[in-house]
């Protein structure tokens, strides 16, 4: 299966390394390949480059969005929340059309100080703005509500404990159902939540995320649905 | 000790039992307690009248909430969200002054259609605007994010599952630790967030809940927080 991974940062770099490791094709998508390599320092939350990234991962091509989406049979959007329709604007919607877009982003908004809140929030999520925008992908909300060593290492935190999907073409959400697989989520640990709507419920995991990060100490943690009538 | 639990739907009917079978005074406080008394048709949730309830429990007395919030040590909010600050405010600041308030309440908002949004959100909580409004309240909140059953029987759900807890005030929250205990929560699934402001990650897990009880189909569930490195 060919892959494009929407972000270069620690979560696009964190999956497309596992896509990568399990046998499929992956580029890596960016606005503008040249300057993301161009730069030799940290980013502004104390990450290496991508440059020293690419270079541990050379059979990873880093392209512009619309390269890389044309190029890939399913999507993951892992770019920050706040840049997500314009880089899949950048993508365009003809690269996006019929495919899967595996959507990780939290819509965090920073500007109303820290820690940062939601937008949108409440009666609408960033994975239901993605699929009206781009009314032919086939948009599933995942994996957003864990860090990103969690996402593709769940044995990371022992137990059972729960990935949630959302989405509104049940092939699509059975496609990323087997990926999440092929990361190590066993199936009774996947929980479908409905159609895109619910994203909403997935996003708004975000603050009491980022709250039991501060009372915790780490993000090595994650949501498990404990339930009373597992049969039911 | 002396309770006086606020609201007469489900959660303020199985709080004062539960309260009540440990041996504690307890009593219900409504806005009009004749009024309450008098209903004989179930409620809009299908529930049966109160009086049908306070016919089997004679020990707790239905008070006006000046009066049942005047009697209290301690006092728990179990009204509707958007109506606690108006039920607070006929209890009197002064009867809830130096007072331990544990606030359960929800602010669901149902104008946006169903299911329902939360007013306030994101940016604020229903906690936070209590305790704002009675700054010498010590407000906790706790037990929003499951249902009225799993607060006071948490065996209900099999294995280890988590109650938050979010407040200014340490000795408050020591003291609604002790309640939690009593109610059959063990120590190590008492998880403390943080200050008040962490009621907004508490509140704004109610969007997943309610997604989660129609995904699953009943509301004996409950969120557990899964840490990779307990002992840290």
């Amino acid at each position: 299966m060919r892959y494009a991974v929407l972000g270069t940062g620690v979560v696009g770099r964190t999956i497309a390394d596992k896509v990568a490791s399990l046998g499929h094709e992956v580029v890596v998508g960016t606005s503008d390949p040249q300057a993301t390599l161009a730069r030799t320092e940290p980013d502004g939350y104390g990450n290496p480059p991508f440059s020293d990234w690419q270079a541990q991962h050379a059979d990873v091509r880093l392209l512009a969005f619309a390269e890389a989406a044309a190029f890939a049979e399913t999507m993951i959007n892992c770019t920050a929340g706040s840049g997500s329709l314009e880089a899949l604007r950048a993508a365009g919607a003809a690269n996006l059309a019929g495919k899967v877009l595996i959507d990780i982003a939290n819509p965090l908004d920073f500007s109303q100080g820290m820690p940062p809140s939601l937008d949108p929030v409440n009666t609408d999520s960033l994975g239901e703005k993605i699929q009206r925008s781009f009314p032919d992908a086939k948009v599933v909300k995942t994996l957003n509500t864990m860090n990103a060593q969690v996402m593709v290492d769940p044995a990371r935190v022992p137990g059972e404990h729960t990935v949630f999907v959302s989405g509104d073409d049940a092939e699509a959400k059975k496609a990323v159902s087997e990926l999440l697989a092929s990361f190590g989520w066993p199936a009774a640990d996947i929980l479908d939540l409905g159609d895109i709507t619910t994203a909403r419920g997935a996003e708004m995991l975000m603050p009491i995320w980022l709250r039991l990060w501060g009372a915790l100490g780490h993000g090595d943690f994650n949501f498990h649905i404990v339930k009373a009538h597992p049969d039911a």
